[in-house]
């Protein structure tokens, strides 16, 4: 996805927002947001959202000094999420279609996002999306798939939501390779987040190289880039993951609720939405 | 008021949205908001919102090369607000306390206002506007003031929100100078918006002799200051000129609804409050 003119404040918000969990003094964070705004004349539309994203966090380091401003965000937010994790297993287990349940819950963890500026009520969240209609609904083509395929690639998202993804993992009941960030950006998941969400239980956990808020395929790792072209079946988490593959020529599962406007309309859907749409299956 | 680290990304919605309301197109939007970016680090946090304003607004107008962006939706208000000034004419008629219900219709008229990112249904804000508790209610002081008076200084905002100030002045029976910017800016009231919305008939018209959006003093008319310093009772309408004019040491009484939460933190009181403020008095 290209960057929207609306995604630039946003970018702003995002900078100030990092700033301000690193404990930034109004100083550093005018510092910041200057900085971000003579950059800008360096950012074209062209780029896609998380590539501005992977410069404004770098920033973010740089003037706060901090190389993981939301680690204890994400420690917190996972540790939430296990304590939910018994609950959640039960309602995959009592419904009618236990790997549609899964689907649902992986996609409510995905309101687990600081790069949104939304609050989020996690246990109000899961029983809304168990609910919900999906807004793009690719569940025959998903089962279809999966029945044919020998291992999924599957890129995280945030922290936390990789509880709910561990969830969608089990109930697959296929060999799973886990993709993580390689820097902390936001509140991305990285290795260390994955193994407190207890991913290494029950897949291999790959790093894809980049520091993105995203993914975008020229900002990963050699190993990384082999292992997606290889790949038959891959799942992706979330907006970052969408912003950055959704022009790949792959064929990939984008899982998500939508939480901003602009992504809203780059995919045809309402704000607040549930997708589950794959491309060139 | 300072300018508040959050205002900075408002600031690039506000360039944006005049600029699409100027017709711009992607390129020259884009350009736009790289310059504001370049023109940050020069804006300190110790100015007022408004003045910052008055630059995006500048280069709004030598980007686009349109003077007036808002000029026709400035015209559809003030047509709209007169269509509806019969009815509020009657709403004070038949109230018990004619002056009061007069200075509601005045802040409900405050709700016109494309420089806060809300839509805006006019009708349904008089209803709520009429009926709504003020977070802060200085009308007894404002009633002995306006005894004691005889000349009030009123300092528009928004065009078509004229129409509904015509109803206050009205009531309250006293002469009044009407004071509107000297230049475009955002959708704020100049001159010829004031005589569409007939203040001429109910007062003298006066400029400030600024173009920020909002009534910094330091950039007003020689001829205003002396005015402004002169006058025993100020009447401030809306966020922009509160922002200016909060920390004066001059006797003023502001006039608002609260549309945004910095401005909210600010007064120490809630997005949607209305507000009968005196200061100094």
């Amino acid at each position: 996805m290209k960057t929207y003119l609306d995604c630039i404040p946003c970018f702003f918000n995002q900078a100030l927002r990092a700033g301000r969990i690193a404990k930034c003094d109004e100083n550093k964070l005018k510092k910041l947001l200057n900085e971000i705004g003579m950059t800008l004349k360096d950012i074209p539309l062209e780029n896609t959202p998380p590539e501005t994203g992977m410069l404004i966090y770098e920033k973010v380091r740089k003037i706060t000094g901090i190389f993981d401003p939301y680690k204890e965000i994400k420690r917190a937010n996972t540790e939430e999420a296990l304590s939910l994790y018994p609950c959640l297993k039960n309602r995959v287990e009592i419904s009618n279609d236990k790997l549609l349940t899964a689907i649902r819950i992986s996609i409510a963890g995905n309101v687990i996002d600081f790069g949104v500026n939304k609050k989020f009520d996690i246990k109000d969240e899961i029983d809304k999306t168990l609910k919900k209609d999906f807004a793009i609904f690719d569940y025959n083509k998903f089962k279809n798939h999966l029945v044919k395929t020998d291992e999924i690639l599957y890129i995280g998202d945030n922290a936390g939501e990789s509880v709910f993804d561990k969830i969608l993992i089990e109930e697959m009941k296929k060999p799973v390779i886990y993709v993580v960030r390689e820097v902390p950006v936001i509140n991305d998941v990285i290795y260390k987040d994955a193994i407190q969400a207890g991913i290494d239980k029950v897949s291999q956990i790959f790093s894809s190289g980049t520091s993105a808020p995203g993914t975008i395929i020229k900002t990963c790792s050699d190993e990384f880039k082999k292992l997606y072209r290889n790949s038959k079946f891959v799942i992706s988490k979330g907006q970052g993951n969408y912003e950055g593959l959704s022009e790949e020529k792959h064929p990939i599962f984008f899982l998500l609720k939508v939480k901003c406007w602009v992504i809203a309309n780059d995919i045809g859907v309402k704000e607040g939405d549930i997708i589950l749409k794959g491309i060139n299956i």
